[in-house]
């Protein structure tokens, strides 16, 4: 029988990561591709205890149904991490708990928008919000990104033209896919921007705790006196991809209304995954933890800028990467982007090429987005040879 | 803030289970309301036993991201598994790992459904999946559920109406809420009419493991040799609910959609449950597990079905359980079914109204659904002399 689909199903998109991640069973490619947490980066003695002290004093109730806000006690725990540094979960907002924080891009553009619709984005911006947000017919409107974060000129004539988006969607932290951190000064922006124009923001933050130095700024959400944010923030790089928990801090009428969506959509989040992290963030030193995951990451980062800097000098542009997991490349001119991946992926390295990220995939763009989090450091000196020695190869060709 | 929301957001509606369960807190309340397991009925030494070795051995593989379209070796250990008895997997089909059923109903009619299309629905059906529909806007056609299954000439009825339904979701095995086992002779010709008018089947079979006696019958889906039938195995009911593991079988261009979806939607199904379930049917004996649930289930079905005989003759009608979960049981005229569920509940004891499991709500019904999974033996005892008891108040009330 040949189906019939309907309209959202035309607007939907597969990644053009996850399909790359499909190849990567070949175990000698090298990816520079995927957005993996680092192996060693998981807890595994804290959660294999914790895991284990829960199937042998709890296992009825870690295996039955629950809630579909969430296990209470984990977001009873979610409300003290989240509020560790800055007010998040301030007057008025509650806390859900998620399957990853993509339910969130989901639940909340089925709840807020109608096809048709436009939804203000970060351009370029995470390619699994995008495909969220497409999934429900919607139109994109790209707001350009800058080393210091969104384009203020370019969100106010969004939100002041002549039809409203629905929100404005953001990664103020270690941006997927550029690592851009908007300063201070354009977070204050933004949110009196949205909140003068009546456009709630959806921020996301999964990279927040991945900073290499220094200290971090504040979310969007601290600013929130009207509770007009609504935060997302995943547990997959801090703690496990593979358990699916995130926490969805909004304004309690908000909440409920996703909460009924949710129920239609997967009843509740996976109760162990819920609970192992309760138990993580309660009784486990989570600063120790999170220095540590910094430690790993940092070291990634600088090992990649370095090669690139010592080999790919005056080939490729980029920013030292500050945190999150993403370094963002540019090609000299001239140099053609889809070339330059393809040969890569024949010498066995995956990379994205930029444009995937962008509202138009069609406009022209130099960049290339690398990841450092999933290849060991042996893996990320070989890739960056590989780069430079396909590079080399293409210069040579044009002559 | 307060944010405008979406034309499907209007069409959601909050579960009245789901929210019986929230007051489930009380421990003093005897639940004949939800569908919960058994807490007995988890093999709860084989899934420590697993998980151990996994966080062991594979941590890593366990906590880190995976594909959408499931974990590969439990796929193919779904393979086997569903097809044990008859050929379910067929020609053309594949099959990919959902969290839980519920997730299968809202990506599939996300998938083929535009707002206010029809959809035709067992009527009574699974309060999830009917507002699994809703949630996306759709109009429900109910076909009037039988004991023996659909009403064939209500079903042709709405499949030869001007206005072709999206797709008829029912539930051939122990239906939630009736019970009901559709005969084999109406499988066929469900499958029959809806192939003729072009028509997808949804076939949902949570409970089909749970029967009480005898042999089972073939899913409709082991009939298609037209790749017209989506069915849903959840693992909720035979291993654990908090997992949120469930297959999806189906014809594999829809397949390759319903990954697109579910993509934007959660990513993948949390990796623990799926790595778990797929070693528990590899290496556990599952057959002997099934042979214990069935016993447990089995004797509570009687226990409840003799218990209403020996308390309630003539005062409540009811089939004796097939297998399932549920049994549904219905007043005698001249009470008032919200009166007898409210005084229920202020005696301690919660059982949802039929009324809640139709297309039309509003439509008068005389039958509650009373579950028997949850509740322990004495609380089946107690449960059903508070209904003895409320019923002869309400009938001395009423002379």
């Amino acid at each position: 029988m040949t189906f019939h689909y309907s309209k959202k199903a035309a607007s939907m998109r597969p990644s053009i990561i996850r399909g790359l991640l499909k190849q990567m069973a070949d175990p000698s490619l090298i990816s520079f591709a995927g957005g993996n947490p680092d192996p060693g980066a998981f807890p595994v003695e804290q959660i294999r205890a914790i895991s284990d002290e829960l199937l042998r004093d709890e296992a009825s109730a870690t295996l039955q149904y629950s809630i579909t806000e969430g296990y209470p006690p984990l977001i009873e725990a979610g409300k003290g991490y989240l509020n560790r540094e800055w007010d998040v979960v301030g007057e008025g907002d509650g806390v859900i708990i998620t399957a990853g924080s993509q339910q969130v891009m989901d639940l909340f553009s089925r709840l807020v928008c109608d096809e048709g619709d436009l939804v203000a984005v970060d351009d370029p911006a995470f390619l699994g919000a995008l495909n969220s947000f497409r999934a429900y017919g919607v139109r994109l409107a790209g707001v350009p990104l800058q080393p210091d974060g969104p384009d203020l000129a370019a969100l106010e004539a969004i939100l002041a033209g002549d039809e409203k988006p629905r929100f404005f969607y953001t990664i103020p932290n270690f941006q997927n896919p550029t690592g851009a951190v908007t300063s201070l000064e354009k977070r204050k922006a933004v949110y009196a921007l949205c909140t003068k124009h009546g456009v709630p923001i959806l921020e996301d933050n999964p990279y927040g705790e991945l900073r290499i130095e220094g200290e971090g700024l504040p979310p969007i959400k601290s600013f929130d006196r009207e509770n007009a944010v609504v935060y997302a923030v995943s547990m997959s790089k801090v703690l496990s991809p593979g358990m699916r928990v995130a926490f969805c801090v909004g304004q309690q009428a908000l909440l409920s209304q996703m909460v009924m969506a949710k129920q239609g959509n997967d009843v509740h989040t996976n109760l162990w995954g819920q609970r192992v992290c309760e138990r993580f963030l309660t009784r486990c030193d989570v600063d120790a933890h999170l220095a540590r995951l910094r430690g790993i990451y940092r070291e990634k980062a600088l090992l990649m800028a370095d090669e690139m800097e010592r080999h790919l000098h005056g080939k490729i542009h980029f920013e030292r990467p500050k945190g999150g997991m993403f370094l963002w490349a540019t090609l000299q001119d001239g140099i053609d982007v889809g070339t330059f991946v393809q040969k890569c992926l024949e010498n066995k390295l995956a990379i994205v090429p930029g444009s995937a990220f962008f509202v138009d995939e069609s406009a022209p763009c130099q960049s290339v987005r690398l990841n450092f989090s999933t290849p060991t450091k042996q893996q990320i000196v070989q890739g960056v040879s590989i780069m430079e020695q396909v590079l080399s190869e293409m210069q040579q060709g044009a002559r």
